[in-house]
């Protein structure tokens, strides 16, 4: 077993303490009483948020054969780090905001989790913890950055840039999973199991249940037009996802992972626009053409882009949160335009204004995951070997196959 | 492979899209604007319910050996289709209470949903997800209409009317199940393994912790009563499905099988009386009572009557959901007659209204069962062969096992 | 097969159908009328915790190879016997109380259903089910009484005593642990699968996910402090376990059960403290503290205690709970000492009634346990000998080995 094997281990309990350390000073001198940023919380909906994350991303990526321990593992891990440190950043950079909205700040937490949980899913099986922690903080921190640039300079309310989560989590990730070597093409252990499968169907089927609550929280105005939209895109989506699974493979067979990707598609991409649509024949359209986008997108993207950039999206976040992401946010334009023709003298400038706030976030994601990607693999952070992708036993002891202590 | 094979999978597809259009076109037409029935809704209520038929379903029915990704996966697709059409056919038959009971529409399709799952049980591993499609969509449209005639011939209220979706889907789904082929006694597919049997057990817990809310939100009154004898009559019924299985079992051993269908038969029991029962030791009682004749009827069913009227019931829908239902409709009328033995003068009447309005509902659930068994055998839906039972290969690709594209 | 095997089975029946007629029956004099014991309930926080208890502890315990389904069936089953009881309990004991503060008893007795589960973690795999209840009844029993005890002769609150239900079930169930013959050490059933690993994660997630709702229905001020001090805690505590896993373990690697008890740790230790402490960095540093002391403890005892003792801690409840809680208990003490220094006169006073609250409890625990633990062993129960520790197959069919009715 080769020495910086081990010297990661020695590093990565103390990378931990350190952060923890940290944070726990920060939130003496950032929350000193909790009186200054509790009033009362919406507690329903942090636990959704809160199940989503934690529950329902730890087993949707737990799909590979060898690497459930850590899918369901260094998600717990990085998403309990990543909430502690993105309420440091919502009080060091929306202070204000902190007070006004009190309630919302460890919910809002919890929904910027969301990225981390994506990006990790880019990366997935190929990162040691050492670089997962490292990833959570930085994207955390950038993505709170971002949303504050996205205030100063365009007056972009939080609760909207917020809805940018799964569009910055997906091409931070991809950016950084640039930078990380492809795994062998004949490596057997970058596969799934029917057992392993069916635990992702679970995280799945919890996401999906879970995404109407997660919509309606970011949702400011009309939070029950929220769930009814997002149920209902979600719902179409799914049943997409069905016809189109048999339409592009090969036998006419229903692929598992198409129903993964495709069912969640039709929530993403509502998620800019669940409040606003006041027709649920529209949000039914969206959540159709957002499985449609997931579906060709997976049948395009892994068969051209992905091998001509070099890029290995270990459990297709380009195509089941990037491009719904993505078509959500051209839907909000087109909708915004259509139902502000005649009311709206400043649509133009509405317009402008949404399109660089989305640009401005991918732009930001693409440029700030690829320095992180190169950051990540310096050689102080001990990159794994190829051959040790996708491996649970790198990280985890087996008590099962050898009685260690 | 036979011909008819691949072109059943050319016309799923087709199938699905032209469905999904015709919902969309219904609800351009039928809803045209959230206004018209969105007031508010109790999210709550409509997420527990959407959390049992989604995923306490999907994998309660998941036992069987090589059948777990139709299980879960064909359990979506149904449900997904099925809400559309059943708040299509809401909006159509009681267009006036859509407008007074706003906040329950899509909570009321969510629930009538469970008939469609319970059906889906009957047939489990025998139907392909053409005939599994049109079933769903001729079973939710039937479900409706026989509440429509509930309502227009008896009086009877929408909400009471809905009690009856374990019932209607119970008998519809045995009629249905009465037109397919037996599979081989010899085959090994319809069994289940260890670890199968153990994720049933995860949708069971599911369905056990959220009955009560499903029970609460059929109760129009006193809501927090119907949580209470919902949870007393559980509990009862999971005891009792221990001692009985210990009993009726060659070994004295524990039947998983018993303990998974009895423990929720008094949930489907109280069903009726959940907001009128005024003491918890009645609830108990029918919760004993209801757990006595699923494991009973688990035991003379299998060994006489199916064999007899030639029905293979799957997934045990008939004793699960079937008996305990005819309990609990009769526990409603004594019950009902005990309490107003001295109040009402109207009583007989009241009496045969009830019981014209379940044996209407079961008259209704065979027949029509019966006649969709017929029209899903025909050569168009292509069934598919008695071989070819409870085999998620026959419809899923398993990169697994050969790598495909 | 040894006779008394059989007849163990002939008796398991019997008993449950006895207890549950005495159940009945005192529900009928206890709780004549639903009116005398409802007004309203907070069904959120019920469900909550009926979710914990049934779910998450029954698959928190699925972690042995061959006792999957024992440990998810038997908790359902002790629950909901053990629920029943504790009604009645509350009834009897705390009369006036049931009448005040209605809403509650029945998530109070899924509350102190907690103290059961960690209990029969303690002595999974060892015990039959003719002991497991005996034991269930018994300690809830016991359970009451000395909360009784407490009220009666130290004038704690109701909601305070209930705390102790980690500390009581850990104690109780250690003691009566130690009553048991230990597993032979080349037992290969007495280990874990990644399979079975992972089931058990899931239980844990969900515990994790809902520990907020516990440590809030315990609270009776202020519920948000409590959500927000409970997940901060968990927080911390879970990040630590990788920490310490990494620390502590040969190789440097992650160890599964690590995770699954230090996430929990920092739950059960703000426990007592969640609604008082008024600045979230102590809550952080108390999870901090309470997965060292778990971790630690794991290391300690399984290394010199246990042995010495000849106890045989089949799932570690006394580092996953009973530590935490001890940390708890004093923290409670020595964060009161801090709060009301200047403020109250009478802190010596209450400090020692703190103290001697939770000496009784563990004493009253340890004592009670110990005696049941006696009795648990009498012929009667029939203890199943050592080499049927850990079996499935000596309590449930497996119709998937050989075909039987």
């Amino acid at each position: 077993m080769p020495s910086n094997y081990r010297s990661f281990r020695k590093s990565v309990p103390w990378l931990i303490l350190f952060l923890e350390t940290v944070f726990i000073i920060l939130f003496y001198f950032l929350f000193p009483h909790y009186n200054d940023f509790i009033t009362n919380i919406s507690y329903t909906d942090f636990q959704d948020v809160n199940i989503m994350v934690i529950f329902g991303f730890g087993f949707f990526l737990a799909f590979l054969k060898r690497y459930s321990f850590s899918s369901t593992g260094f998600n717990l891990l990085i998403i309990v780090l990543g909430v502690q440190c993105s309420i440091l950043m919502e009080g060091l950079l929306f202070p204000k905001e902190t007070k006004e909205r009190d309630p919302k700040i460890i919910t809002m937490a919890a929904v910027s989790m969301t990225a981390v949980a994506i990006s990790s899913g880019a990366v997935l099986g190929k990162t040691n913890p050492l670089q997962l922690i490292v990833m959570t903080v930085v994207e955390i921190i950038i993505f709170h950055v971002s949303r504050w640039i996205n205030k100063q300079f365009l007056q972009i309310q939080d609760n909207i840039s917020m809805k940018h989560v799964h569009l910055f989590g997906a091409y931070f990730g991809l950016a950084v999973s640039s930078r990380f070597s492809e795994p062998s093409p004949r490596s057997e252990k970058n596969a799934s199991t029917p057992k392993s499968d069916l635990l992702s169907m679970l995280g799945t089927l919890f996401l999906w249940v879970f995404w109407p609550s997660f919509n309606s929280v970011l949702a400011d105005r009309d939070k029950t037009k929220a769930i009814y939209n997002t149920y209902f895109a979600l719902a179409v989506s799914a049943v997409t996802a069905f016809t189109l699974s048999v339409l592009t493979t090969k036998d006419g067979k229903f692929r598992m992972t198409h129903v993964h990707s495709a069912a969640l598609a039709g929530g993403v991409t509502v998620c800019y626009t669940a409040e606003s649509i006041d027709y649920p024949w529209i949000a039914m359209i969206l959540g159709l053409l957002a499985s449609v986008i997931t579906i060709l997108g997976s049948f395009c993207l892994q068969r051209c882009l992905n091998p001509a950039l070099k890029i290995h999206d270990a459990s297709g976040v380009h195509f089941t949160f990037g491009l719904p992401g993505l078509l959500g946010a051209v839907a909000q334009v087109v909708l915004s335009v259509i139902k502000k023709w005649t009311v709206s003298p400043s649509l133009g400038y509405m317009v402008m204004i949404y399109i660089s706030d989305f640009c401005l976030t991918i732009s930001v994601a693409l440029i700030t995951g690829f320095i992180t990607g190169l950051i990540l693999n310096f050689k102080l952070l001990k990159i794994i070997p190829v051959s040790q992708y996708f491996e649970d036993q790198f990280y985890w002891e087996f008590p099962h196959l050898a009685v260690g202590f």
